[in-house]
C-alpha cells in the first residue's frame, strides 16, 4: 500500500512535482501520484481526500499554483500531515501560490516548502515517515552524507584548481 | 426565496461582511447570510455550495482572509457568479487574501473586489441581478445619483467656505 | 444586439482579451469588441460608456495594464456589471494593473479576475447572464462537465501509465 | 485667476492635500481647491478637466488613494502638467495608489510625488510656474535657503550640546 | 522523554511560540521548550541540534523572526522533521521571516507554517507523530470535530438570530 | 540655448533615455543630453547641477536605476523642476529605482514618471515649458490629437474587420 | 580625533541613530555625530564627505529614510567604508529606504544593515576598526560573550521555571 | 596569509562570487575562495568560521541565495566583519536572499550589498582593510579615479557625437 499520495491540479505541474516522486523512490517509499483538480472536479477531490487515510496514506503532498487551494483543502479533510508545494505562476512568480498555501487558518496546518520545492516535499514526507520507520531513517542519514560529500568534493576541487579553472570547467 | 447567499468562514469577518448585507437591503434584494468554513466543516460547505442553486441563489458573496479558499471553492461548485471579498489579514494586510482569491485558474472565475470591499460586493451582486430585474436596476441608478449628490454637496461646501473652515468642521 | 461589450485601451492587449471573446462565442453570447483608450480619447470613451446600456450591453469586460483606469472608469458610468482584466505589465508584471483595477472605492465595484485572466472574464460574464438566461446556464453546466472530463482523462492516464511515461509524452 | 487647481475625490484626503495649498500660499500662487470624484460624478469631472485651461489653470494637482484614477484622467484631458499625489490606503498603505498613478501609458504623463507627498506637489507646481515667473522663482530660492537654515540650526545644536541633551530636549 | 522540541531565539517570541506548546498539551504530547539563539550562542545551538535525536525528539518546532536562521540550521543538523514558524517582524511584518524560513535549498526542507502560526506548528507536529501513534491520531480526529462544532454553533446562531443581533452580542 | 537637460548615470540607460530626447525633438524644444554619474564623479555632477540654471535649463530630466540618486540630487541643487525616470533594474525590475526616486523628503520634489517612462518624461517637460510657451502648447495639443487618431484608427479597423482578422494582421 | 562619523539627514532619525553611538561608546571608539541633509544642504554635505578622511574618520555611518541618498552619496566621496542604516518610513515601512541604500551600482558599495539597525551599524564599524585595533577586538569578543550570557540566562530560566511562569514574569 | 575569505554554498554562485575575487586581485589583497554549505555540511562550516580568524582572515565575504543563512551564520561565529552577497533566486529574484541576509538581529551585523553585488563586496572588503593599510588605500583612490575617468570618457563622447551616433556605436 502506498504511504504517500502526491496530487496536483494540472499536468503542467508535473515536471516540478515529479521531483517529489523521485525523492520518495530514492528513500524506498511507496507513493501514488495523480492529477485531481479541487476546482474542476470537487466531488472526485473530496472522495480522494476522504478515502486517503483508509488507502494507507500517511502523508499527502499537494502541489498547486496561483490561488492554490488544493493543499489547504486536502488538509481540511485528511487528518494526517499535508505538505504543500507552491508552484511558480506566470505573472506573480509563485508569491500568490506561496501565500495561498502558507497562510492557513488556525487548526488546519499545511507544511509549506519553497516555491517549486517538490524535491524537499518528498524529503520532508520521508522524514515524517522516518519518525517510526528505522529503515527510512537510515536512508535519510545516508542521504545527508551524500549531500555533504557532494559539496565537499566541490570544496576540494575549487581549493585545488582555483576558481578560474573551476569556472572554465563549468562551461 | 433569497437571491444572494453571503458566506464567511469566521464570525471575525462579520463586521466587514455585514456591509454586503446592508447594501443588498438598500436595493431590496433578499439574501441569506451564514458562517461556514470550507476548512473546518468541508462536508457542510460542500452541501451548502451544491444546494445553493436549488435554494434560489443567483449569486454567492464569499468573504475570506489569509489562504482564502472559500470563494474559490464556492466557484468550483456553484454554477452562477461568485463574488470574493478578500479580508485584511494581520501580518500580510490582506495581500495573501487578495492573491488567494483573484488568481483563480482558467474555467473557475471569482469576481474579486477590493480588500475589505464587502459593500462593493453587495453592489456588484445587485448589478448582476439588475441585468434582468428592472426594479433593482432603478434602485442602482438612484444609488448612483445619491453617491454623486453626496460628493456634490462636499464640492459646493469646500468651494463656499474654503478648505480651512471645512477642515475645522471635520474635527 | 450584443449583450457584452469587450473593450481594451490598446491592440497590444488583444492576444489576451481575445480569449474573453472566444469564451463568449463558446456560450453563444453576442458581444462587441473594440479598442478605446480612456486616456487617449476620453470623449469617445465617455460616449461609449454612456450609450452602452442603450446599445443592449448587460456586461462590459474591460482589459487594461499599468495604471489601468479603463475598467474603473467604465464602472463609474455604466450602471450594470463591469469585469476588469488586469493585463501583465513589463516592469511590474501586472501587480500595478491588478491594484489599479481591484482597489475601487466604495460604490463603484469592478469584478476583477486574475492577471491576464480574460478567459475567466468571459465565463464570468456568461454566469452573470445565466442568472436569467436558461440556455446560457445549460451551456455553463456543460462547460463545467467538459472541464471535469479534461482533468479526469489526465487523472486516468497518469494512473494508468505512470508519471514517467506521461512526462515522456508531454515532450 | 487661480493658476493651480487642487482636486481630490473625497474630503478624507483633505488633511493631506491641504499641505499643497499651504505651500502654494507660501509661494504667493493663487489656487482653487475642490472635491470632485471621477468615479462618482464623471460628468462634473469631465467638465472640470475640460474647462481647467480656460479658467487659467497652469497646473493641476490631483490627490487620490486606492485605484487612484483622478490624476491620470485629469492628464487625459487637461493639456498642461498634472501632478499626482498618491494617498496612503488602509490595506495596501498606498502602494496601490502609487502604482495606479505612476504607471501611466506613453503619451499621458502624470508627475508623481511620494505617497502623501502633497507638500512636495505644491512645491513642484511652484517650480513649474517659476520657469516663467521670476517672482515665484525668487521665493523658491528663498525657500531652499530656509530649508537649509533649518537643518544647519539642528546641525549646530547637536554638535554643541551632544546627542543626549538633544534627545532630552526632543521629548 | 519529550517527543517534540520547541525552540526560539529570543523570549520576545514566547507569546507566539507558547501556542505550539498549548496545542501539544492538548494532544497529550510531551515537549521541551527552550530559548537558544543560533546567532548568539552557536556552540550551544549546535549541541542542541546534534543531540536532539538522541534525547528522543521526533520533531523540532523552531520559531524565528527577521533573518530567521534557526529553523533552517536545525534542519541542517537534526535528521527528522523541523517545523518553522516565521515570527512577525517590526518593519517587514514577517515577510522577511517567512522568506528566510521557506526558501530552503534542495535537500534541507523546513515545514513552514503561517506567520505567527505557532498553534498550527503544534498541530502539524501532532499529525506527524500521529502517523504511528494511534492515541494521538484519535485526539486529532476529536480536535477536528471540535473545530467543526465551534463553527457549526456560530452558523446556527447567525441563522437563528440574524447578523445584526449577532454583531450586537460580539461587542 | 538648451531648455532641457537630460542626464543619466550610465550609457546603459541610453536606449531608454533617448526616448525623452525624441519627444523633445518632436515638440521643437532644444535639449542637451549627457552622461554624468553622481556616484562616480560627484564633483562634475555638482558643477553640472549648479550651473544648469545659468545655462538656461528650465527642466532637468534625470534617469537612474537601482539606488537611483541622480534625480534626487539634481533636485537638491537645481531650483527648477526635475523629472525622474526610474530605469528597470535586473533583480528588482525597477521597484528599487522607483522607490529611490519617488520617496523624496518634503521640500525636494522629483516629478516621477513610470519605470522606463522616458518618453513621458519628455512630454512632461514639454508641458511644463508650455505653461509659458504658446508654440509648444500648440504642439502638445496637436500631439494629443495624434495620439487619439492613432487609437481611433485601430478602433475602426477592429470594428470593421473583426478581432480575428486584426490579430492575423498583427503577426 | 574621532574615528567614526555618524550622520543623519533629520533629527527625527536621532532616536534610531543614537543606538550606533551607544555601541561605539561601549567599544570605546571616538565618534562624531551630526545632522546633515544631502538634499537640503548639498554644499555642506559635500564638504563634510570630502574632509571626513582628513578629520580622521575611518568609517562613516549614515542613516536615512525614504529616498535615502545620504549613505550612497557619502560612499561616492569618502574613500573608506560607509555603513548605511535604512530608517523605517511611514507608508512603505522602510522598504524604500532599504532599496535606496542597498542597490548601489558597481564601484560604490554601502555596507547596509537592517531597517532601523543602527546598533548593528555601530558594531559593524567597531569590527572594521578591530581589524587593526587589538583593544577594540578584545571588546568585541567580550561583547559576544555578553550576548551569549544574556540568552543563556533566559535558556536556563525557562528550563527551570517553565514557559508559563516565564510568561507570567514578562507581564 | 590570505586576508579575505570568500565562501559560497554552491558552485552555482561562482559566476557571481568570482567578481569579488577579481576585485580583491585588483587591489592586491590575498584571499581564499571556497565552497561550503552551512546546510549540507554544518560541521565543516563551523570549523571554517571558527578557525577563520586564526588563519588570518580579516574579512569574510559570504554569498548565498534563497534562505541565505551562510553570511549570518559566519557573523555568528567569526568576530570580524562579514559581508553578505544576496544571490538572485529563481522565483523571488533574490528578495528572499536580501531579506534573509540583511534582517540580522541586534548584535550580529552582516554588511549587506546589492543582490548579486559581489564586485562591491570585494571593494568593501578592500575599504575595510584600507583603514589600516595605506597601500590598499592608495589603490582604492586610484580605482575611484578610474571609475570617474570611465564615465568622463562617455560624457565627452556623447557630447561630441550626439546620442544617436553613440547608440549606433553601441550596437
Amino acid at each position: 500500500m502506498a504511504k504517500v499520495g502526491i496530487v496536483m491540479g494540472s499536468d503542467s505541474d508535473l515536471p516540478i512535482m515529479s521531483k517529489a516522486a523521485d525523492m520518495l523512490e530514492k528513500f524506498g517509499i511507496d507513493y501514488e501520484m495523480t492529477i485531481i483538480s479541487a476546482h474542476r472536479m470537487p466531488d472526485i477531490f473530496f472522495d480522494y481526500a476522504k478515502t486517503a487515510k483508509d488507502k494507507g496514506f500517511q502523508v499527502i503532498i499537494a502541489g498547486a499554483g496561483g490561488a492554490a487551494h488544493l493543499p489547504g483543502m486536502c488538509a481540511a479533510i485528511f487528518p494526517l500531515p499535508v505538505i504543500g508545494v507552491p508552484i511558480h505562476s506566470k505573472a506573480l512568480s509563485g508569491v500568490d501560490s506561496l501565500y495561498s498555501i502558507v497562510s492557513m487558518p488556525s487548526g488546519i496546518p499545511v507544511a509549506t516548502v519553497a516555491i517549486d520545492g517538490a524535491a524537499n516535499a518528498g524529503i520532508l514526507a520521508a522524514k515524517m515517515i522516518a519518525i517510526s520507520d528505522e529503515a527510512v531513517y537510515e536512508k535519510i542519514v545516508a542521504y545527508k552524507d551524500e549531500l555533504k560529500d557532494g559539496v565537499v568534493a566541490k570544496k576540494e576541487k575549487i581549493e585545488n584548481i582555483g576558481y578560474k579553472a573551476y569556472m572554465e570547467q563549468m562551461k
